[in-house]
């Protein structure tokens, strides 16, 4: 289901990693990962007198401009637009919002609200991130990604009414604890478990699913309460449990392992203001020089260096950078329409590599559902919207951003093919049937469709092979092919990471970049001497 | 890195219904809750020309006095301490911690570090405290109750090294599903089971455990990976699976339900700056006289009213109030010490609550766990210290409060008759092991016994017939006589709610009480006319 292909990571083949020294080093969960993390190792003068050209201001040609500069090279950063981030976007009241065959939208929402239309949480082992943030005096926030208190929405299941998470997450367990024990105790699984096994794991199974003392799952305080437990007689009164069969046919039950996508997992930060803060910090950070309105129009790889033309947005002139060496960020769909002198088989694997689908819709509403004791986290809707995804900042405030919609893939393909105002109406009515009679106070949405934003056409490849969205993408060939330098030309950006959905794999796979462009340095002024 | 607190801005909830309908109406997740628990709704003059003598100046004592003074009652509290809060108690750097029989502790933390010593996190669905926040303006911040990273002490098991969180929780989802599956496919479950049934839950089950497509578990990314998705060819490594017989093993792998506890799951909340900030908000708010140093010695219960001897701690000197009402929020155990005219069944109803036990230990320490991918979360240890808590606030500040024990009941009894050292000692000793190498770095201690607090004596009560600490008691008469007024007395606290060890508790049974003490007064007036 498109819930599961766009919110779960697939396992993937297990092959022995070759990246850079220190990005081998991030194990999870081990003493000094985030001072590791801290960024590749350069001599300050590692780069003196060569000069490099980035093309793209995303989070990779960000990380590739900090730290070749203080590696001493010449840097400069040709950016499209006339804001640095690329995906890493966060929208505010005045915002405006450009894409493909779409009105200018300009956001106008109350004063103190954001919408992340791209990367909107950080995980507590994106260690290149939260080292950046820490580098860069970024400060961070608690990102609620979880609520007991949201929503599994049960349209095209029997059920009809919402169910809450947390009956979602426990009556489920409670009925698959007391199948278990049925199966063990008709001794349907004794080849499997030895006597000791199973005296183990029937009473392990009773407090799991919170079975009663005959093993029969009864509900459980887990799930809810009907009454909680007062003063004096105010007895706590479990809810009912859902039948096993209703739950099953909830579309959206397969949410309740969202939190456990390795990805998704407590304790999730958030940048305090919006993800571009992230950006702001590398912005401050930066000395050298940034042109924005740079259009790309030419590439040209030579023995001694590179030459790129480009275009100032603004003015129509024309220019051009010669460099030494260049990284290029640029997403593989648009570089695949630009002049370059690229060989054919490198021209091939750019050319063959789309863009998949996501999109995002938010509102400006009063946080109702904070009267409904939902505190940040996300209720699943499945359908083109996917989700309603709750603020995790100012909470309490008088009003929030709502995300009413954050879908990808093919139902996200579908979903950008309507008009903007039918695509907030679907997303208002979903809310309609998660929180009745709150719909009508959803104000001023915001629609991105990023298969339609400039410069973008879309959040992340398909690569050929890869299964989707944002797996991994180890059959494919040109991925690759374009993870190795063409003469002096890198190529780097989320999209050639094992993440390309995560600011992580940008900053991955610039630091790799920046691994393999100084080992090139070093064999040139050896072949020089 | 930084991570600013985020205000909880919120306004004045409406208040709405008799103190008996608000608590009925607490259903969780319903619209509107968080709005009706905001407090009783009392005519301005119900109390007119009424005395009321609150004694103890916990969360009960002082939701008394904020919500009698504005029914117009003539208010007085007394507290036998020189600070108010009663178990809600932050220290700081500088705060004295008496307990009898022990040298008195002068917490000597970093500027900054607090250790919250009795009640130290809210539930979402606490619509009572949260409202009490609101109207007092305490600002709150999300505490974080579970990390996935935190870990699970395999001490007394086979395994030794410890667990981390998300391989308990997804390692045994994934055997538990192995082996339902496996059951399923024997024919084992086909009388419990339709082919329909069976249609739909093996497909789900094999999501559920994350199980290969024989339906087998081989190990999941959720439970964490051995090298992360890096660029190119840096592929995730899933960890090797636990056996489900270490697993089992592991004395410390019910934890892994913790957070689905319904008053410990997402989204938990703390008071920005410590617990006593509610304590300081019901301090501003309060208009009637409160006295301190106020030791209780003698209540007498008359027909007319309520006369309660009392002497001031620091000059010695006796005084006597008198009252048309009295509130008596004293721990039982406590109470039972006094001299009163009580009836007979009361004064034995009394006698016949001990306390229990709970122990806390904070040290100040270096945030190394943050270093290890921890932010806030607990560790479950076992043994006498029970659990390891991290901090949640100020996350990515040089240092940080550890809460290196917090137990409770048998285990607690026994560990409190160890030397303050001892009791330090040990729970260093398990950090250690828990975060090998970093034991040393911890300093400071501070060792609360809450069964030598003076005026506590323990936290909660163990009611007889009911199954131990923290439960509902219903088959208690004691808990049931206490819970009716004894002429014009009427005994209030957490210890007479179904949750005596939350602060939730003490406000459903202060409210109760209020309700009661009123419903008395309109009584009376009507007698009297």
């Amino acid at each position: 289901m498109a819930i599961s292909r766009r919110l779960f990571l697939h396992r993937v083949g297990a092959a022995g990693g070759s990246g850079a020294a220190f990005a081998a080093m991030r194990v999870m969960g081990l003493a000094g990962v985030a001072a590791a993390a801290a960024g590749p190792a350069l001599g300050a003068d590692a780069g003196r007198g060569r000069s490099v050209a980035i093309l793209g201001g995303g989070i990779a040609g960000l990380v590739c401009a900090y730290e070749l500069e203080r590696a001493g090279f010449k840097v400069t950063l040709l950016e499209a637009r006339d804001r640095l981030g690329g995906r890493n976007w966060t929208l505010r009241n005045g915002s405006k919002v450009e894409m493909v065959g779409e009105a200018t939208q300009t956001v106008a929402f109350s004063e103190g609200l954001y919408m992340n239309a791209g990367p909107a949480r950080i995980p507590s082992h994106h260690d290149g991130l939260l080292s950046y943030c820490r580098k860069l005096g970024v400060p961070l926030e608690v990102e609620i990604n979880s609520s007991r208190s949201a929503y599994l929405l049960a349209e095209g299941s029997g059920g009809g009414k919402p169910v809450q998470m947390r009956q979602g997450v426990n009556d489920t367990r409670g009925h698959i604890s007391e199948l278990l024990a049925k199966a063990i105790r008709k001794g349907a699984l004794d080849e499997e478990l030895t006597a000791e096994d199973r005296e183990k794991l029937l009473p392990f199974l009773r407090f799991y699913g919170d079975l009663d003392a005959d093993m029969a799952f009864k509900g459980t305080e887990r799930s809810g309460l009907l009454q909680v437990p007062g003063a004096a007689d105010q007895f706590a009164m479990p809810r009912p449990p859902l039948p096993l069969r209703d739950l099953l046919a909830n579309p959206q039950l397969p949410a309740i392992l969202f939190e456990d996508n390795i990805n998704m997992q407590a304790t999730m930060f958030q940048p305090v203001g919006g993800m571009d803060r992230v950006v702001d910090g590398f912005e401050r950070a930066i000395e050298s020089p940034i042109v924005r309105n740079a259009e790309i129009v030419q590439i040209r790889a030579r023995d001694g260096g590179v030459a790129v033309a480009w275009k100032d947005r603004a003015s129509g002139a024309k220019n051009t950078l010669t460099a030494d060496y260049a990284v290029i960020t640029i997403p593989l769909a648009l570089l695949a329409k630009l002049d370059t002198n690229f060989d054919t088989p490198v021209k091939r694997a750019i050319a063959a590599v789309p863009n998949d689908y996501s999109n995002k819709i938010g509102f400006d509403a009063p946080r109702f559902w904070e009267r409904q004791q939902i505190y940040g986290g996300i209720s699943f809707v499945g359908g083109e919207t996917n989700l309603v995804w709750y603020p995790s900042n100012d909470l309490g405030a008088e009003r929030g951003m709502l995300l009413a919609c954050y879908g990808s893939g093919p139902p996200a393909e579908a979903f950008a093919r309507r008009t903007l105002a039918e695509q907030a109406a679907i997303a208002r009515g979903v809310v309609g049937r998660l929180h009745p009679g709150h719909e009508a106070s959803l104000e001023k949405p915001v629609v991105v469709n990023w298969s339609k934003v400039p410069f973008n056409m879309g959040p992340w490849p398909r690569w050929p092979g890869s299964r989707g969205g944002q797996e991994g993408h180890f059959e494919s060939p040109e991925y690759m092919l374009l993870n190795q330098p063409h003469g002096r030309v890198h190529f780097a950006g989320a999209h050639l990471s094992q993440t390309p959905g995560w600011q992580e794999g940008a900053i991955f796979s610039a630091q790799r970049a920046i691994a393999a462009l100084t080992a090139q340095v070093r064999e040139h002024a050896l072949a020089a001497a």
